[in-house]
């Protein structure tokens, strides 16, 4: 992957604004943010596979079918999942969307919903509606980093970059933020990203864009395995760079996926690096493999092994583990044929231990970066998977009693 | 469940021993067992599901399927888990049956073997070979409990228990011991449990009971939710209570197989309790499901998840946890149907926060042993399943560097 340059290429049309609604429990700074296209945009989005979904996730979904997956705005906030709050939780969505597309002169169901935080407590809709005059009021481009800072909850860190490519000679930009990485702390949950693109895309293939960058990136990490309530991925698309809209089995949505996806990995390993009392990354790539669905389930059950990512924190190279995980994932596998190298170091060949050395390979696990690459044999599917180590630190986070 | 009793009532015709042929890399005390029928017994057994297979499960897959499940002995070591060593593994597992089976007049397929340990590292046949003899002649009723310590890697204590129970005029007996919870070890792995029973019963009903009382118990039990390459559960019925065989679908079948499922699911708690690092078990039990299936998934995604696990370490009356993790399970679920209790008290009900005492519920949850019961509908079907706390000695454990 390419490292991602410093300077941040701003999309056309995208104004953003944050403020303070004093919903976290702990700490202070914005927690509320506004997002607008100053154009209808075309909009791809996922949102959690959990049975509980929070009220702004099911309000998302439902403007989104009513408004054929066109939308101008979303209101995100942290501190409150507004999940399992009653029938009260939709009622207080409802409140902030209407409060804001009234003063952004928008219909109702093209302002969509993200919420973040504390599971079971009521979410106050006048603290939100309260401060979206101002919200409105003081929407601009740089807007977004307030914006990338309001929806966080314990990420020590934002997560912002973007790319720009060239499509049928227009330039176009995407800038992408997200945060949280897995469901992450006792009750401030939740994974969101959001990507905004001056592109002009076909939305069907937007929304399978979407659908494959999520694949490919914040569904190939692994904090701690768990699914929150109210995780949501949103791309919107609002055409201003006035390129050809980009349609799905062309040379240009081919290009526009890899650099999305690009875009999303870097946030998605960037994420990783934050997760709660993680010291280290290792990708897990899986090659060899004869199909994705096989090779991606084998690195999956890696990643999320908790001896595997306590041996990372360790740094021992207990090519044990891996291999048992491996075995776990459900799908064929054949031991006598898996090579197991950290780094570039092999460490189990053909079924058995290679001969290698311990130290160096301790070495290698050291550092805050490490790659693990597990050959299952000959076929030519390959997978890439992140995941952090397992601290003292994430337990002590998580089991603190909350207050 | 009825409390054990104190006293272990033995079955007829069972001799065990034990002997420290030096396996193991920390500590000291007897790491070879071997365990004996004076009558060919029929053996119900289960084995890893995992891809990557020890020598010895493979072996006595072989023996039992070329001996229709009847044998003799089986021969068990701690410290080494005969895994991933290549074809030097089965040569080293098949002379170790070979000289047991030999010295006690046995043909080779009499003879199962397990073990338990360091994967990867070859296993010195010689070592328990030399030990044979001895092991044989020292074969008593009472050496199950040198046999119950053989077993162990990381586990704090031995887990034995037993029960009788009255079939058709006799008295039955049923010994069982095990060791392990999961795979709980940087490279001293495995779940292994043994059974021995005096009663007669029908090959094919004690092959299903096996697997029943299996899925109720070892299978409903999760420290840390990997699996070993070398679990394997026995349950040996040599037939000297004189009792008709037990046969399938009859009321004996049902009182067999309740006993036996009462006396593992004893063993499988006290697993639960040793596991590294747990200062207290929960029963999650899911009820109101529309079938066990359904509830199962659920207990399993609570009594898994990282989230559920360090808020029971921190004694966190945190529904949301238990209620997202019950949404992940991949089952339908509707949230406004769930009624969460822990202990007695109820804490969320039909979609929301029920108003209860917080600081009674962290009482409730500090105590050793916890309930927490999930009512999902109106459906007759429940599950009972497992876990422990994960607390930060767990990954203190784990992740010190092997040595």
């Amino acid at each position: 992957m390419k490292k991602s340059s410093k300077t941040i290429t701003m999309p056309r049309g995208y104004l953003f604004s944050a403020a303070e609604a004093g919903l976290r429990t702990h700490g202070t700074g914005p927690d509320v943010a506004l997002m607008y296209s100053t154009f209808p945009a075309r909009v791809g989005a996922l949102f959690t596979t959990n049975r509980v979904k929070a009220a702004p996730v099911l309000l998302s979904q439902k403007n989104l079918r009513d408004n054929k997956h066109t939308c101008q705005a979303i209101l995100v906030n942290a501190g409150n999942a507004n999940c399992s709050t009653g029938p009260q939780g939709m009622q207080t969505a409802k409140a902030c969307v209407r409060r804001a597309a009234d003063l952004l002169g928008l219909k109702r169901n093209q302002v969509l919903a993200a919420s973040t935080g504390v599971i079971g407590v009521p979410l106050d809709a006048a603290k939100i509606t309260g401060l979206l005059p101002s919200l409105v009021r003081r929407l601009h481009p740089e807007g977004y980093k307030g914006a990338s800072k309001a929806i966080l909850t314990t990420d020590r860190k934002t997560k912002v970059a973007s790319r720009s490519l060239m499509v049928d000679g227009s330039r176009i930009n995407i800038l992408g933020f997200s945060k949280g990485a897995g469901m992450i702390y006792p009750r401030m949950a939740t994974m969101l990203g959001f990507f905004f693109t001056d592109a002009a895309v076909e939305p069907r293939f937007l929304q399978s864009a979407t659908r494959r960058m999520t694949d490919l990136s914040f569904h190939r990490i692994s904090v701690d395995g768990d699914t929150s309530t109210n995780d949501s991925v949103f791309v919107m698309a609002n055409g201003q760079a006035k390129n050809t809209p980009i349609r799905a089995r062309t040379r240009e949505a081919e290009k526009f996926l890899e650099t999305l996806t690009e875009l999303a990995q870097e946030l998605a390993i960037r994420m990783v690096k934050d997760g709660e009392g993680a010291k280290k990354v290792a990708e897990i790539r899986v090659m060899g493999a004869r199909t994705e669905a096989q090779a991606e389930a084998i690195a999956r059950a890696i990643g999320l092994s908790p001896l595997v990512k306590t041996a990372l924190a360790g740094a021992d190279p207990n090519w044990g583990r891996i291999l048992s995980a491996a075995g776990n994932a459900g799908v064929p596998l054949n031991p006598d044929r898996v090579d197991i190298y950290i780094n570039r170091m092999l460490v189990f060949r053909a079924g058995a231990a290679a001969e290698f050395d311990e130290a160096a390979a301790v070495r290698q696990l050291r550092k805050k970066s490490v790659l693990i690459r597990v050959v299952i044999g000959k076929g030519s599917a390959q997978v890439r998977f992140w995941t952090c180590d397992f601290t003292e630190e994430y337990v002590r986070i998580n089991a603190e009693y909350r207050t």
